[in-house]
């Protein structure tokens, strides 16, 4: 019963579940609302008009249901995450596509989690993760997450090296995160339009990928033990790029 | 029998067991060796001097006792982690002593074992906990800190507000970390002898406490949720503290 539980999906938080209901092929299962505003009705009327469950509930419920306090009394049970796609980012307006994280390849749920919701608190504009070879956005990395995945996109792309030339094409800039970096965080120019990549937790980015990074940057060493978490160290590097460019702004 | 063992602390590394073992009264139940060269031995003998047991192992099984990689091929069991006080922080060098964290009150052990790991890479110096109310340094925590337990002292106090006032005393500044606080962290002089505080998951700092602070510093939020993991946020300060004093010292 509990493994079944944790294979569901439940995306919540208006905006989230109005998105997904008004897409063309919705696979929905049943929609828990603890709202009756307009902006609840409009979601059932949603559901409704694609034979969709609704199913009324207290905010406690949908809390349970959502895995973490950012629910707004709405949660939509899915088959799959609803992910993104690089096209999808692309599209975007400038202002909003970047930074982005490539992710190469986490596979601690955990830190899948922990990274999204540190994108979203430091203005990180979208995740690319790995169809193989990664974790996956499970109801795990949701619940750690805690309501990031309403709004930080997460795209799944097959070949990464792919798709960090495609992004170079569109004006980007890649730096890799790597302890043995040739520049220190702190002095790289992170305020040109970003992708960061954050490889593997135990073998770090894959050559082939390495080989495609405009720089590498590393966040330097001061105590005995050279080796940070991978949510960790992505989180300091988007802080610093949070950094310049409120800096920047000035 | 897995309760158990989860309850059994291991510490590891030459030199964290030597200290250990050189202790007046150490209780220690057994120390598990990988190596045979003058430095394991010299622990071998100052625990067969205490009437320790001592098992030769491989580095698979002491690995596997401490729970990760940094283990330098010794594990000692002991009753309680070896925690520190405020007084032995204190009494070391002054560049030894400083960047401190004060966790006011961290209860998720991944936070606490993630927020070691981050003040051992980053230069943190010492993490005080209170007594009650905290985490403990448990099996779970010094493997997320992966290593970090072994070289950041883990001092436990009675009375946060106390401590803190001690800590003035001596020189320090306190920043209170609040999504609140009136100072950007950015814009904050964290180059000056500091111990940050960090508050519960859940509800900060608590008002006595935050009353002693001499500054609350926040890190802005650029997205569309105001609350950031607490070990991400200790860890953009401890990260931002390290990028302001590699600066100052150009």
């Amino acid at each position: 019963m509990k493994a079944t539980l944790e294979k569901q999906i439940w995306i919540s938080g208006i905006n989230p579940v109005r998105e997904t209901l008004r897409a063309e092929n919705v696979r929905a299962g049943e929609l828990v609302i603890a709202r009756s505003d307009p902006r609840g009705l409009e979601l059932e009327e949603l559901a409704r008009a694609k034979s969709i469950q609704v199913t009324r509930s207290t905010r406690e419920r949908v809390g349970a249901l959502a895995g973490h306090p950012h629910h707004q009394g709405v949660a939509l049970k899915m088959e799959e995450f609803p992910y993104s796609t690089l096209e999808d980012i692309l599209l975007r307006e400038p202002a909003d596509r970047d930074p982005l994280l490539l992710l190469d390849s986490i596979q601690d749920p955990h830190n899948l989690g922990a990274i999204l919701r540190s994108a979203c608190f430091l203005g990180g504009r979208g995740v690319i993760i790995p169809r193989d070879r990664s974790a996956r956005v499970s109801a795990a990395v949701i619940k750690t997450a805690a309501g990031a995945t309403a709004y930080v996109p997460v795209a799944r792309i097959t070949n990464a090296t792919r798709a960090l030339n495609e992004l170079k094409e569109a004006g980007y800039w890649i730096a890799g995160l790597e302890m043995e970096g040739s520049t220190v965080v702190y002095e790289a120019d992170l305020t040109v339009p970003l992708c960061l990549v954050v490889g593997n937790e135990q073998k770090g980015i894959r050559p082939l990928v390495r080989s495609v990074c405009d720089m590498l940057v590393r966040i330097p060493a001061s105590g005995p033990i050279d080796s940070l978490n991978a949510a960790s160290a992505a989180t300091v590097v988007l802080a610093e790029v949070q950094r310049q460019r409120l800096n920047a702004r000035k």
